[in-house]
Protein backbone atom coordinates (compact mmCIF):
# COMPACT_ATOMS: atom_id res chain seq x y z
CA UNK A 1 0.00 0.00 0.00
CA UNK A 2 1.59 3.51 -1.11
CA UNK A 3 1.46 6.14 1.45
CA UNK A 4 -1.40 7.96 -0.06
CA UNK A 5 -3.42 4.90 -0.05
CA UNK A 6 -2.19 4.69 3.27
CA UNK A 7 -3.67 8.62 3.94
CA UNK A 8 -6.82 7.61 2.48
CA UNK A 9 -8.05 4.76 4.22
CA UNK A 10 -7.22 6.55 6.86
CA UNK A 11 -8.95 9.95 6.27
CA UNK A 12 -11.95 7.59 5.50
CA UNK A 13 -11.53 5.97 8.92
CA UNK A 14 -11.56 8.88 10.76
CA UNK A 15 -14.36 10.46 8.89
CA UNK A 16 -16.65 7.13 9.19
CA UNK A 17 -15.79 7.63 13.26
CA UNK A 18 -16.57 11.56 13.81
CA UNK A 19 -19.84 10.43 11.52
CA UNK A 20 -20.72 7.67 13.41
CA UNK A 21 -21.01 9.54 16.54
CA UNK A 22 -22.94 13.04 16.25
CA UNK A 23 -23.43 13.70 20.12
CA UNK A 24 -19.63 13.34 20.61
CA UNK A 25 -19.41 16.43 17.91
CA UNK A 26 -22.19 18.06 19.07
CA UNK A 27 -20.63 18.31 22.66
CA UNK A 28 -17.20 19.27 21.08
CA UNK A 29 -18.83 21.84 18.88
CA UNK A 30 -21.34 23.23 22.29
CA UNK A 31 -19.54 24.04 25.85
CA UNK A 32 -23.47 23.84 27.16
CA UNK A 33 -23.99 21.00 25.70
CA UNK A 34 -26.95 19.05 27.85
CA UNK A 35 -28.08 15.57 27.56
CA UNK A 36 -31.38 14.40 26.36
CA UNK A 37 -33.02 11.76 26.36
CA UNK A 38 -35.59 10.11 23.82
CA UNK A 39 -37.61 7.84 25.91
CA UNK A 40 -38.38 8.21 29.55
CA UNK A 41 -40.99 5.95 31.06
CA UNK A 42 -42.10 6.24 35.20
CA UNK A 43 -41.91 2.61 36.38
CA UNK A 44 -43.98 3.95 39.29
CA UNK A 45 -47.43 3.32 40.06
CA UNK A 46 -49.52 6.02 42.14
CA UNK A 47 -50.20 5.79 45.95
CA UNK A 48 -53.34 6.20 47.42
CA UNK A 49 -55.98 4.50 49.77
CA UNK A 50 -56.83 1.78 47.52
CA UNK A 51 -52.94 0.50 46.95
CA UNK A 52 -52.41 -2.96 47.34
CA UNK A 53 -49.94 -4.04 50.39
CA UNK A 54 -49.16 -7.20 52.10
CA UNK A 55 -51.92 -7.66 55.23
CA UNK A 56 -50.05 -8.15 58.58
CA UNK A 57 -52.82 -7.35 61.17
CA UNK A 58 -51.59 -5.00 63.92
CA UNK A 59 -48.82 -3.92 61.70
CA UNK A 60 -49.70 -2.66 58.23
CA UNK A 61 -52.09 -0.63 57.17
CA UNK A 62 -53.39 0.93 54.00
CA UNK A 63 -52.16 4.92 53.06
CA UNK A 64 -53.71 8.03 54.37
CA UNK A 65 -54.31 11.41 53.00
CA UNK A 66 -55.84 14.02 55.08
CA UNK A 67 -55.81 17.85 54.67
CA UNK A 68 -54.53 20.59 57.02
CA UNK A 69 -54.89 23.17 54.97
CA UNK A 70 -56.83 23.89 51.91
CA UNK A 71 -56.72 27.25 49.32
CA UNK A 72 -60.31 27.99 50.25
CA UNK A 73 -59.43 28.31 53.95
CA UNK A 74 -55.97 29.28 54.24
CA UNK A 75 -55.02 30.18 50.46
CA UNK A 76 -52.77 27.43 50.09
CA UNK A 77 -53.42 23.18 50.33
CA UNK A 78 -51.40 21.07 52.08
CA UNK A 79 -51.73 17.43 53.29
CA UNK A 80 -50.86 14.92 56.09
CA UNK A 81 -49.87 11.38 55.79
CA UNK A 82 -50.12 8.44 57.48
CA UNK A 83 -47.75 6.15 55.89
CA UNK A 84 -45.34 2.90 56.41
CA UNK A 85 -42.22 2.11 54.88
CA UNK A 86 -43.65 -1.06 52.68
CA UNK A 87 -46.39 0.89 50.93
CA UNK A 88 -46.70 1.32 47.06
CA UNK A 89 -44.39 1.06 44.50
CA UNK A 90 -41.02 1.12 47.01
CA UNK A 91 -37.78 -0.05 47.92
CA UNK A 92 -36.52 -2.10 50.95
CA UNK A 93 -32.86 -1.17 52.22
CA UNK A 94 -30.70 -4.00 53.75
CA UNK A 95 -32.01 -2.92 57.77
CA UNK A 96 -35.26 -4.02 56.45
CA UNK A 97 -33.93 -7.65 57.72
CA UNK A 98 -30.75 -6.89 59.37
CA UNK A 99 -29.97 -4.74 62.15
CA UNK A 100 -27.10 -2.34 61.69
CA UNK A 101 -26.80 -3.10 58.19
CA UNK A 102 -27.29 0.01 55.69
CA UNK A 103 -30.75 1.93 55.81
CA UNK A 104 -32.32 4.13 53.17
CA UNK A 105 -30.34 7.36 53.61
CA UNK A 106 -27.39 5.42 53.41
CA UNK A 107 -27.19 3.21 50.44
CA UNK A 108 -24.46 4.51 48.25
CA UNK A 109 -26.47 7.44 45.48
CA UNK A 110 -24.55 5.37 42.10
CA UNK A 111 -26.72 2.46 43.29
CA UNK A 112 -29.51 4.57 42.00
CA UNK A 113 -28.34 5.21 38.55
CA UNK A 114 -27.95 1.79 37.16
CA UNK A 115 -28.74 0.01 34.05
CA UNK A 116 -31.53 -1.69 34.51
CA UNK A 117 -32.14 -5.17 33.30
CA UNK A 118 -35.60 -6.91 32.67
CA UNK A 119 -36.41 -10.12 32.79
CA UNK A 120 -39.62 -11.31 31.39
CA UNK A 121 -41.52 -14.45 33.22
CA UNK A 122 -45.27 -13.20 31.97
CA UNK A 123 -46.08 -16.22 29.77
CA UNK A 124 -45.14 -18.74 32.71
CA UNK A 125 -46.94 -16.62 35.45
CA UNK A 126 -50.29 -16.60 33.35
CA UNK A 127 -50.59 -20.18 34.06
CA UNK A 128 -48.97 -20.40 37.23
CA UNK A 129 -48.46 -17.78 39.67
CA UNK A 130 -46.72 -19.90 42.53
CA UNK A 131 -43.38 -19.38 40.17
CA UNK A 132 -39.95 -17.41 40.48
CA UNK A 133 -37.10 -15.89 38.80
CA UNK A 134 -34.05 -19.07 38.60
CA UNK A 135 -30.72 -19.04 38.09
CA UNK A 136 -31.80 -20.88 34.38
CA UNK A 137 -34.25 -17.90 34.09
CA UNK A 138 -31.42 -15.83 34.26
CA UNK A 139 -28.91 -17.71 32.42
CA UNK A 140 -31.56 -17.65 29.16
CA UNK A 141 -31.94 -14.07 29.34
CA UNK A 142 -28.04 -13.67 28.62
CA UNK A 143 -27.97 -16.07 25.74
CA UNK A 144 -30.61 -13.69 23.97
CA UNK A 145 -29.53 -10.41 25.57
CA UNK A 146 -25.81 -10.93 26.32
CA UNK A 147 -24.54 -11.01 30.37
CA UNK A 148 -26.39 -8.82 32.66
CA UNK A 149 -24.12 -5.16 33.08
CA UNK A 150 -22.27 -5.10 36.07
CA UNK A 151 -24.11 -3.00 38.88
CA UNK A 152 -27.16 -3.03 37.54
CA UNK A 153 -30.57 -3.58 38.23
CA UNK A 154 -32.41 -6.49 37.37
CA UNK A 155 -36.22 -6.57 36.85
CA UNK A 156 -38.62 -9.27 36.98
CA UNK A 157 -41.78 -8.75 34.30
CA UNK A 158 -44.65 -11.17 35.56
CA UNK A 159 -47.43 -8.98 34.20
CA UNK A 160 -48.90 -8.82 37.83
CA UNK A 161 -49.17 -4.87 37.55
CA UNK A 162 -52.51 -5.29 35.22
CA UNK A 163 -54.06 -6.03 38.42
CA UNK A 164 -53.29 -2.93 40.02
CA UNK A 165 -56.78 -1.95 40.60
CA UNK A 166 -57.84 -4.72 42.42
CA UNK A 167 -55.97 -5.26 45.31
CA UNK A 168 -57.72 -8.73 46.27
CA UNK A 169 -56.53 -9.84 43.01
CA UNK A 170 -53.36 -8.38 43.66
CA UNK A 171 -52.79 -9.48 47.04
CA UNK A 172 -54.43 -13.29 45.56
CA UNK A 173 -54.53 -14.64 49.21
CA UNK A 174 -56.44 -17.99 49.41
CA UNK A 175 -58.93 -19.79 51.49
CA UNK A 176 -56.37 -19.94 54.04
CA UNK A 177 -54.50 -16.89 53.85
CA UNK A 178 -51.91 -17.97 51.26
CA UNK A 179 -50.86 -15.14 49.21
CA UNK A 180 -49.56 -16.38 45.42
CA UNK A 181 -47.50 -14.27 43.08
CA UNK A 182 -43.97 -15.07 41.69
CA UNK A 183 -40.80 -13.49 43.05
CA UNK A 184 -37.37 -13.96 42.33
CA UNK A 185 -35.76 -17.05 43.66
CA UNK A 186 -33.42 -16.97 47.13
CA UNK A 187 -30.53 -18.62 44.56
CA UNK A 188 -31.17 -16.24 41.57
CA UNK A 189 -30.78 -13.54 43.95
CA UNK A 190 -27.56 -14.53 45.30
CA UNK A 191 -26.16 -15.18 41.85
CA UNK A 192 -26.94 -11.64 40.72
CA UNK A 193 -25.41 -10.22 43.61
CA UNK A 194 -22.19 -12.44 43.68
CA UNK A 195 -21.95 -13.55 40.01
CA UNK A 196 -23.13 -10.13 38.32
CA UNK A 197 -22.81 -7.73 40.91
CA UNK A 198 -26.13 -6.30 40.70
CA UNK A 199 -26.97 -3.20 42.63
CA UNK A 200 -30.56 -3.90 42.86
CA UNK A 201 -33.49 -6.27 41.88
CA UNK A 202 -37.10 -5.17 41.53
CA UNK A 203 -40.24 -7.20 41.04
CA UNK A 204 -43.74 -5.99 39.59
CA UNK A 205 -45.51 -7.75 42.61
CA UNK A 206 -45.91 -6.68 46.19
CA UNK A 207 -42.42 -8.88 47.35
CA UNK A 208 -39.01 -10.02 46.19
CA UNK A 209 -40.22 -13.25 47.48
CA UNK A 210 -43.21 -15.20 45.92
CA UNK A 211 -46.33 -14.62 48.17
CA UNK A 212 -46.57 -18.37 49.00
CA UNK A 213 -43.23 -18.18 51.01
CA UNK A 214 -43.53 -16.64 54.35
CA UNK A 215 -40.06 -17.41 55.46
CA UNK A 216 -38.85 -14.31 53.65
CA UNK A 217 -36.00 -16.52 51.94
CA UNK A 218 -35.17 -13.96 48.93
CA UNK A 219 -35.58 -10.57 51.06
CA UNK A 220 -32.92 -12.80 53.49
CA UNK A 221 -30.72 -14.10 50.66
CA UNK A 222 -30.49 -10.17 48.58
CA UNK A 223 -30.82 -7.67 51.81
CA UNK A 224 -28.17 -9.62 53.50
CA UNK A 225 -25.75 -8.80 50.82
CA UNK A 226 -26.19 -5.40 51.24
CA UNK A 227 -28.44 -3.80 48.19
CA UNK A 228 -31.57 -2.66 47.57
CA UNK A 229 -34.91 -4.17 46.57
CA UNK A 230 -37.84 -2.66 44.62
CA UNK A 231 -41.41 -4.23 44.80
CA UNK A 232 -44.71 -2.70 42.79
CA UNK A 233 -42.66 -1.83 39.79
CA UNK A 234 -44.76 -0.32 36.72
CA UNK A 235 -44.55 -0.41 33.60
CA UNK A 236 -41.97 -3.18 32.93
CA UNK A 237 -43.94 -3.50 29.55
CA UNK A 238 -42.57 -0.79 28.26
CA UNK A 239 -39.01 -0.60 28.73
CA UNK A 240 -36.28 -3.11 26.63
CA UNK A 241 -34.75 -6.06 28.27
CA UNK A 242 -31.44 -3.71 28.61
CA UNK A 243 -30.20 -0.88 27.15
CA UNK A 244 -32.05 1.82 30.28
CA UNK A 245 -31.10 3.72 33.00
CA UNK A 246 -33.19 3.51 36.20
CA UNK A 247 -33.13 6.79 38.45
CA UNK A 248 -34.14 5.25 41.98
CA UNK A 249 -35.66 7.73 43.87
CA UNK A 250 -35.59 6.46 46.81
CA UNK A 251 -36.89 8.49 49.57
CA UNK A 252 -34.30 9.85 51.82
CA UNK A 253 -35.27 9.11 55.14
CA UNK A 254 -32.92 8.70 58.06
CA UNK A 255 -32.99 5.67 59.58
CA UNK A 256 -35.62 3.73 57.46
CA UNK A 257 -36.08 0.23 56.44
CA UNK A 258 -37.92 1.22 53.26
CA UNK A 259 -39.84 3.85 51.26
CA UNK A 260 -41.88 5.27 48.21
CA UNK A 261 -39.76 5.32 45.89
CA UNK A 262 -39.85 6.95 42.64
CA UNK A 263 -38.25 4.41 39.52
CA UNK A 264 -38.00 6.21 35.67
CA UNK A 265 -36.32 4.36 33.43
CA UNK A 266 -34.23 6.57 30.60
CA UNK A 267 -32.84 5.53 26.88
CA UNK B 1 5.06 18.13 4.29
CA UNK B 2 6.16 14.71 3.34
CA UNK B 3 3.44 11.67 3.00
CA UNK B 4 4.64 9.88 6.00
CA UNK B 5 4.81 13.08 8.14
CA UNK B 6 0.84 13.52 7.01
CA UNK B 7 0.43 9.59 7.84
CA UNK B 8 2.20 10.42 11.19
CA UNK B 9 -0.10 13.62 11.93
CA UNK B 10 -3.17 11.60 11.00
CA UNK B 11 -2.32 8.60 13.24
CA UNK B 12 -1.78 10.93 16.00
CA UNK B 13 -5.05 12.83 15.61
CA UNK B 14 -6.82 9.56 15.09
CA UNK B 15 -5.41 8.03 18.31
CA UNK B 16 -6.05 11.23 20.03
CA UNK B 17 -9.60 10.85 19.12
CA UNK B 18 -9.91 7.34 19.89
CA UNK B 19 -8.38 8.07 23.32
CA UNK B 20 -10.83 10.91 24.16
CA UNK B 21 -13.74 9.12 23.51
CA UNK B 22 -12.94 5.32 25.53
CA UNK B 23 -17.07 5.13 26.21
CA UNK B 24 -18.18 6.04 22.76
CA UNK B 25 -16.03 3.35 21.94
CA UNK B 26 -16.62 0.42 24.37
CA UNK B 27 -20.56 1.63 23.05
CA UNK B 28 -19.86 0.85 19.29
CA UNK B 29 -18.05 -2.63 20.15
CA UNK B 30 -21.24 -4.05 22.55
CA UNK B 31 -24.58 -4.43 21.28
CA UNK B 32 -25.45 -4.24 24.76
CA UNK B 33 -24.08 -1.18 25.51
CA UNK B 34 -25.26 0.58 29.05
CA UNK B 35 -24.74 4.87 29.57
CA UNK B 36 -22.71 5.25 32.37
CA UNK B 37 -22.43 8.52 34.11
CA UNK B 38 -18.72 9.62 35.36
CA UNK B 39 -20.65 11.84 37.97
CA UNK B 40 -23.56 11.39 40.45
CA UNK B 41 -24.57 13.70 43.21
CA UNK B 42 -26.77 13.79 45.89
CA UNK B 43 -28.98 16.89 45.72
CA UNK B 44 -31.31 15.63 48.79
CA UNK B 45 -31.29 16.04 52.45
CA UNK B 46 -32.19 13.14 54.35
CA UNK B 47 -34.95 13.61 56.43
CA UNK B 48 -35.49 13.17 60.35
CA UNK B 49 -37.44 15.23 63.40
CA UNK B 50 -34.44 17.81 63.21
CA UNK B 51 -35.26 18.91 59.71
CA UNK B 52 -36.20 22.64 59.60
CA UNK B 53 -39.11 23.43 58.42
CA UNK B 54 -41.42 26.61 57.87
CA UNK B 55 -43.48 27.09 61.06
CA UNK B 56 -47.05 27.44 60.62
CA UNK B 57 -49.19 26.97 64.24
CA UNK B 58 -51.66 23.82 64.08
CA UNK B 59 -50.54 22.92 60.56
CA UNK B 60 -47.23 22.12 60.33
CA UNK B 61 -45.04 20.02 62.28
CA UNK B 62 -41.90 17.91 62.30
CA UNK B 63 -41.26 14.66 60.91
CA UNK B 64 -41.61 11.34 63.08
CA UNK B 65 -40.85 7.76 62.34
CA UNK B 66 -41.87 5.11 64.86
CA UNK B 67 -41.26 1.62 64.72
CA UNK B 68 -44.25 -0.76 63.68
CA UNK B 69 -42.01 -3.80 63.72
CA UNK B 70 -38.29 -4.94 64.79
CA UNK B 71 -35.83 -7.57 63.83
CA UNK B 72 -36.09 -8.65 67.45
CA UNK B 73 -39.22 -8.96 67.70
CA UNK B 74 -40.81 -9.88 64.56
CA UNK B 75 -37.99 -11.07 62.30
CA UNK B 76 -38.28 -8.23 60.02
CA UNK B 77 -37.88 -3.86 61.02
CA UNK B 78 -40.19 -1.18 59.35
CA UNK B 79 -41.52 2.08 60.68
CA UNK B 80 -44.72 4.39 60.24
CA UNK B 81 -43.92 7.61 59.49
CA UNK B 82 -45.98 11.29 60.13
CA UNK B 83 -45.23 13.63 57.64
CA UNK B 84 -46.80 16.29 55.57
CA UNK B 85 -46.15 17.24 52.04
CA UNK B 86 -43.77 20.24 52.58
CA UNK B 87 -40.94 18.63 54.90
CA UNK B 88 -37.42 18.10 53.86
CA UNK B 89 -36.09 18.17 50.36
CA UNK B 90 -39.38 18.21 48.49
CA UNK B 91 -41.14 19.78 45.64
CA UNK B 92 -44.22 21.89 45.33
CA UNK B 93 -46.92 20.44 42.67
CA UNK B 94 -49.26 23.63 40.95
CA UNK B 95 -52.14 22.15 43.09
CA UNK B 96 -50.52 23.60 46.30
CA UNK B 97 -51.80 26.86 45.48
CA UNK B 98 -54.00 26.53 42.76
CA UNK B 99 -57.49 24.06 42.90
CA UNK B 100 -57.52 22.32 40.08
CA UNK B 101 -54.20 22.53 38.92
CA UNK B 102 -51.76 19.41 38.34
CA UNK B 103 -51.29 17.20 41.65
CA UNK B 104 -47.56 15.88 42.25
CA UNK B 105 -48.86 12.50 40.59
CA UNK B 106 -49.69 14.64 37.12
CA UNK B 107 -46.59 16.13 36.80
CA UNK B 108 -45.34 14.89 33.07
CA UNK B 109 -42.41 12.39 33.82
CA UNK B 110 -40.56 14.25 31.29
CA UNK B 111 -40.46 17.25 33.27
CA UNK B 112 -38.93 14.94 35.65
CA UNK B 113 -35.50 14.12 33.84
CA UNK B 114 -33.89 17.50 32.44
CA UNK B 115 -31.18 19.79 31.98
CA UNK B 116 -29.64 21.59 35.59
CA UNK B 117 -28.59 25.23 35.64
CA UNK B 118 -27.44 26.28 38.74
CA UNK B 119 -27.30 30.44 39.67
CA UNK B 120 -24.62 30.94 42.12
CA UNK B 121 -25.55 34.56 44.45
CA UNK B 122 -24.03 32.80 47.53
CA UNK B 123 -21.37 35.91 47.47
CA UNK B 124 -24.28 38.31 47.53
CA UNK B 125 -26.40 36.25 50.13
CA UNK B 126 -23.48 36.22 52.58
CA UNK B 127 -23.57 39.80 53.53
CA UNK B 128 -27.68 40.41 53.05
CA UNK B 129 -30.39 37.25 52.81
CA UNK B 130 -33.19 39.26 52.12
CA UNK B 131 -32.12 39.16 48.18
CA UNK B 132 -33.32 37.37 45.20
CA UNK B 133 -32.53 35.79 42.16
CA UNK B 134 -33.53 38.18 40.15
CA UNK B 135 -34.00 38.76 35.81
CA UNK B 136 -31.01 40.64 36.16
CA UNK B 137 -28.97 37.69 37.36
CA UNK B 138 -30.68 35.32 34.76
CA UNK B 139 -29.01 37.49 32.12
CA UNK B 140 -25.73 37.83 33.60
CA UNK B 141 -25.50 33.63 34.09
CA UNK B 142 -26.54 33.67 30.32
CA UNK B 143 -23.55 35.81 29.50
CA UNK B 144 -21.12 33.69 31.64
CA UNK B 145 -22.65 30.65 30.54
CA UNK B 146 -25.13 30.77 27.39
CA UNK B 147 -28.70 30.59 27.28
CA UNK B 148 -30.43 28.28 29.63
CA UNK B 149 -31.22 25.11 28.51
CA UNK B 150 -35.34 24.81 27.05
CA UNK B 151 -37.07 22.55 29.73
CA UNK B 152 -34.46 22.74 32.64
CA UNK B 153 -34.32 23.20 36.21
CA UNK B 154 -32.89 26.30 36.92
CA UNK B 155 -32.14 25.98 41.01
CA UNK B 156 -30.87 28.67 43.32
CA UNK B 157 -27.51 28.23 45.13
CA UNK B 158 -27.36 30.38 47.85
CA UNK B 159 -24.83 28.95 50.39
CA UNK B 160 -27.85 28.35 52.74
CA UNK B 161 -27.52 24.27 53.16
CA UNK B 162 -24.46 24.97 55.53
CA UNK B 163 -26.89 25.89 58.46
CA UNK B 164 -29.11 22.29 57.16
CA UNK B 165 -27.93 21.20 61.21
CA UNK B 166 -29.09 24.20 62.83
CA UNK B 167 -33.18 24.34 61.99
CA UNK B 168 -33.06 27.96 64.03
CA UNK B 169 -30.28 29.36 61.55
CA UNK B 170 -32.20 28.00 58.75
CA UNK B 171 -35.23 29.41 59.29
CA UNK B 172 -33.80 32.86 60.60
CA UNK B 173 -36.92 34.07 62.27
CA UNK B 174 -36.41 37.64 63.70
CA UNK B 175 -37.92 39.05 67.00
CA UNK B 176 -41.16 39.55 65.31
CA UNK B 177 -41.73 35.98 63.77
CA UNK B 178 -40.39 37.46 60.15
CA UNK B 179 -38.06 34.72 58.60
CA UNK B 180 -35.20 36.02 56.31
CA UNK B 181 -33.52 33.98 53.67
CA UNK B 182 -33.20 34.19 50.19
CA UNK B 183 -35.27 33.09 47.19
CA UNK B 184 -36.44 33.62 43.56
CA UNK B 185 -38.15 37.15 42.68
CA UNK B 186 -41.53 36.80 41.44
CA UNK B 187 -41.07 38.52 38.32
CA UNK B 188 -37.56 36.16 37.89
CA UNK B 189 -39.98 33.09 37.87
CA UNK B 190 -42.41 34.47 35.49
CA UNK B 191 -39.11 35.11 33.02
CA UNK B 192 -37.76 31.33 33.56
CA UNK B 193 -41.61 29.95 32.48
CA UNK B 194 -42.65 32.17 30.05
CA UNK B 195 -39.05 33.56 27.87
CA UNK B 196 -37.27 30.55 29.27
CA UNK B 197 -39.62 27.36 29.09
CA UNK B 198 -38.18 26.00 32.32
CA UNK B 199 -39.48 22.94 33.65
CA UNK B 200 -38.51 23.27 37.43
CA UNK B 201 -37.42 25.86 39.64
CA UNK B 202 -35.21 25.27 42.95
CA UNK B 203 -34.10 26.64 45.88
CA UNK B 204 -31.41 25.28 49.19
CA UNK B 205 -33.97 27.23 51.33
CA UNK B 206 -37.16 26.70 52.80
CA UNK B 207 -38.98 28.27 50.12
CA UNK B 208 -39.49 29.48 46.66
CA UNK B 209 -39.98 32.75 48.04
CA UNK B 210 -37.46 35.05 49.38
CA UNK B 211 -38.56 34.54 53.80
CA UNK B 212 -40.02 37.91 54.14
CA UNK B 213 -42.85 37.53 51.69
CA UNK B 214 -45.56 36.40 53.14
CA UNK B 215 -47.77 36.66 50.65
CA UNK B 216 -46.58 34.08 48.42
CA UNK B 217 -45.93 35.75 45.67
CA UNK B 218 -43.69 33.90 44.00
CA UNK B 219 -45.06 30.61 44.65
CA UNK B 220 -48.20 32.02 42.54
CA UNK B 221 -46.16 33.57 40.41
CA UNK B 222 -44.28 30.26 39.33
CA UNK B 223 -46.76 27.06 40.14
CA UNK B 224 -49.42 29.29 38.02
CA UNK B 225 -47.50 28.32 35.25
CA UNK B 226 -48.01 24.69 35.81
CA UNK B 227 -44.64 23.77 37.02
CA UNK B 228 -43.30 22.08 39.74
CA UNK B 229 -40.61 23.88 42.57
CA UNK B 230 -38.18 22.16 44.90
CA UNK B 231 -37.05 23.26 48.21
CA UNK B 232 -34.02 22.43 50.52
CA UNK B 233 -32.07 21.55 47.60
CA UNK B 234 -28.64 20.28 49.06
CA UNK B 235 -24.92 20.23 47.55
CA UNK B 236 -25.71 22.48 44.73
CA UNK B 237 -21.92 23.11 45.30
CA UNK B 238 -21.08 20.16 43.92
CA UNK B 239 -22.35 20.45 40.32
CA UNK B 240 -21.54 22.63 37.36
CA UNK B 241 -23.44 25.39 36.79
CA UNK B 242 -24.88 24.22 33.47
CA UNK B 243 -24.42 20.47 31.46
CA UNK B 244 -25.82 18.11 34.43
CA UNK B 245 -28.68 16.50 33.85
CA UNK B 246 -31.16 16.10 36.98
CA UNK B 247 -33.53 13.37 38.13
CA UNK B 248 -36.27 14.41 40.14
CA UNK B 249 -37.65 11.60 42.55
CA UNK B 250 -40.78 13.32 43.45
CA UNK B 251 -43.02 10.89 45.41
CA UNK B 252 -45.62 9.46 43.65
CA UNK B 253 -48.76 10.42 45.98
CA UNK B 254 -52.48 10.74 44.17
CA UNK B 255 -53.74 14.34 44.71
CA UNK B 256 -50.44 15.23 46.65
CA UNK B 257 -49.82 18.75 46.79
CA UNK B 258 -46.50 18.24 47.19
CA UNK B 259 -43.72 15.67 48.79
CA UNK B 260 -40.18 14.50 49.63
CA UNK B 261 -38.22 14.58 46.76
CA UNK B 262 -35.04 12.20 45.83
CA UNK B 263 -32.92 15.00 43.65
CA UNK B 264 -29.77 13.14 41.89
CA UNK B 265 -27.61 15.11 39.09
CA UNK B 266 -25.34 13.25 36.96
CA UNK B 267 -23.50 14.44 33.88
Amino acid sequence: MTAGKIVAVMLTACVALILSHPATLAQATDRHAVHRFANVVDLTHALDEYTPYIPVPGLTFPFKKTPIATVVKNGVAANRWEIHEHLGTQIDAPIHFFEGALSLDQLPVASLVVPLAVIDISARVASHPDTSVTVADIEAWERQHGRIPERAAVMMRSGWDSRIDDARAFVNADAGGVMHFPGFSPEAASFLARSRQAAGIGVDTLSLDRGDDATYATHKAWLGTGNWGAELVANLQHVPPVGATVFVGATKVKGATGGPVRLIAVW
